[in-house]
């Protein structure tokens, strides 16, 4: 069975910008869904923040295995409750890829705990993309660096939780490096943040890209969901698995 | 210069249970405030939930270098705001000592991204800690292990993200284990989570106890505090350190 | 293609020892691979310290994906050249799953540079094992916990690096709490420790050591070699991706 | 009382190149020596290669603290007795600071477990250090970024570990990006890798340079000495902490 990813679009540039719209004429989600489904092992589908419950419905995140995240303008204007609802999946085991801008979004900064700023600038300078985890699964079938002649400039410090693992960094024409692919756990489920994709350039029309991205939805599936996350059991003293016999006080009301 | 710690009190169970009372008659955050007092390098003082803005105004986080969280029963009546006003002192490099049952206060979930659930069991067992990383500031001067003759169990999985570094294990005489000294950091926040504490036993009087309260607020204070860790600044193009031609589309509107 | 475990035994109890015959009667080695074997996906085959290159050989090692390690009487008949070569297979990208007493071995001591003692009783106690990141690949299908009702104790501190993950931790009869299963990576070589499995005791009958130790070598498999790791190129000069004038003193010599 | 730092130089091509003597009259380890001791808390020494044992006698190792150690050209003439002997000192809680062409000494490789293999070029190109963890007591006064104006380029992927924390990245004028200061703990000792440092240019003689080395020192200090770690003790049944009966077979042999 293949692995169900779901790209999460904000689709507000590509209908403001002439610029956006010529590179990803159907949204940057159907260019990014198209990059997975080049993988046989993945199906693709998209929704945007216009859909109903922005397409984040139970019903749809209950068939998706992985959840990509692309957002920029509109953080804002995607509902605290949706949020939590992807947030509490995320902790169930649905994957999580957050895609550059999305660095900022609710979900992610909720999942990371931390402000998740960074310095920017927009001058279409050359990007190199250094794999410095070449064992890692998200870097399989790269080679040693790859470019993006256009890209979005991204500086650090990144206001982000240490990583479990550090897979790309970033070498910028202008003078910054950038930690630009990082894994990270949060309950059972498995995040990772890939830096490059401003919507003015052709990014995910990159051949590397592509490879990071089926890579990267690969690694962060988990075929199970652990409900039990989200719940705190009493373990009751006459089920304690050495025997134990209750001492001191308690808060507890006793339960006869 | 002393560290100036503040304990924070959620002051609940003290009022409502006599057998908290009797335990920590001025309460469990004055007798953590003595433990920490014990250490001339620490000045400590309380504030407590029912304190104006529980306690946490501008001007008292501005003479707090590391802040101890203990709550249990009301951690919903912590206002939001209040919440992310400490939340973005850690950020800025505010130490947080999370103790017990604060594991699911707002602070300690927000910071960490997580569910923080876990099993308990409230019977009075014996818990014994063991110090895995026995170099690490936090275990200086600890025994290889302790023991505490009454406690709650706390059971994994416990859900919070990978640490830093794992300093304490707890054995539970019920037969559970758990990883008891934690750390993390956020921004440029040192974060200790601290299992023990439970408000029924006498935790906070035992010598071992105040070993680690005091070596982990040593180690979580940072005399620097950066409020740049909560902007985002634009590099402008004609500043970059090396020399950049603009190229290709942009959304930013220019400068003039 | 399924995965290709080999299963390294010292093989040493299993002859000098009345009830370690009785409980391996094939030798340790032949029942972990027997268990292996209940997954389809894995192949399984045993080598022993007394083969020739100890089993070794650069023969057996290019057939091998994940190589698991038991050792204990015999750490030091280990010829340091085999270790070497093992040593660089793993960073080349070969699994390693470090069993019990192989704690000490010569593999697994260089690949952690670190003492990786620990404190230990041998009294047939019980052992309950925790899963504390259920959503990890090795703790796939395990229950909350589960027991090993005679095993040998082993106690912290663990002299071990800290690890990438902590996915088991060990409760024991006699007292103690030991980090009983950890995850690193040296080079592009996934390693994983598992603690149970004294030969005295029949620890690899047990149904859910068996899960670990399938879900241990599906996780560390990595169908690349990177021999690449035990190079250090020099980049010319005139070869710099961007161009370079060559400045100030240097040391090496110039081609021409 | 001050923190003795020992500064370990190779202390080789100053003998052999003139533009490494015009830079470093006294050495590389003096002018390391020198910048250390521009805090009043630091007391700094030099040994050399040259000096019998290499200056790292068990007296000169009892007065050390934390040791700096600089070495490219003759790694293999440090006496593998004396490596274990400073290994052994760092397990126990020396601190360590490898610098730049250090990553291959004997020492640092020993410590990791890993082939610490890079590419590399000699063209005493721009390299700019970034600051990506603002908060850690390394980067304490330390800019957004700093520059050299004239460095050995080293490149990823850095062989090494998944550090506890990524301090700096360093972007290169030819086109790299490079994790250049990365901390590890292994047992009590306190380890960090910091990449600039070619003896043909005069990084030493930097300003920030002597900013991130007396912080590293002041980090890496730990106080106390962990003899312990090198022990494996048998921690006898009638003497457990909860009451144990023998149960099962064991090898150990009964001790009358």
């Amino acid at each position: 069975m293949p692995i169900r990813a779901t790209v999460w679009g904000e689709n507000v540039h590509e209908q403001t910008s002439r610029s956006v719209a010529q590179i990803y004429p159907r949204g940057m989600h159907a260019q990014i869904a198209a990059v997975l489904a080049e993988d046989p092992n993945i199906v693709a589908s998209t929704v945007t923040l216009q859909d109903p419950e922005h397409g984040m419905t139970e019903a749809k995140l209950d068939e998706t295995d992985v959840l990509l995240w692309w957002g920029h303008a509109a953080h804002e204007d995607v509902d605290d409750s949706i949020v939590q609802r992807i947030v509490e999946r995320v902790w169930q085991g649905m994957g999580l890829i957050v895609l550059h801008s999305g660095h900022l979004s609710k979900v992610f900064t909720r999942l990371m705990g931390s402000p998740c700023l960074l310095h920017w600038r927009e001058a279409g300078e050359r990007e190199r993309l250094w794999v410095v985890n070449p064992g890692h699964p998200i870097a399989k079938g790269l080679p040693r660096y790859f470019e993006l002649e256009n890209e979005e400039m991204y500086g650090e410090p990144f206001g982000v939780p240490e990583p479990l693992e550090t897979i790309l960094v970033s070498w910028f024409q202008g003078g910054e490096a950038f930690r630009s692919g990082l894994t990270y756990r949060r309950g059972a489920g498995n995040i990772f943040y890939f830096r490059p994709g401003h919507e003015t350039y052709p990014t995910y029309h990159d051949a590397n890209v592509g490879i990071v991205l089926r890579n990267a939805v690969t690694w962060a599936y988990n075929s199970e969901r652990y409900p039990e996350v989200l719940t705190a059991p009493n373990t009751r003293i006459e089920k304690s698995i050495e025997k134990l016999v209750e001492r001191g006080a308690r808060l507890e009301k006793h339960p006869h």
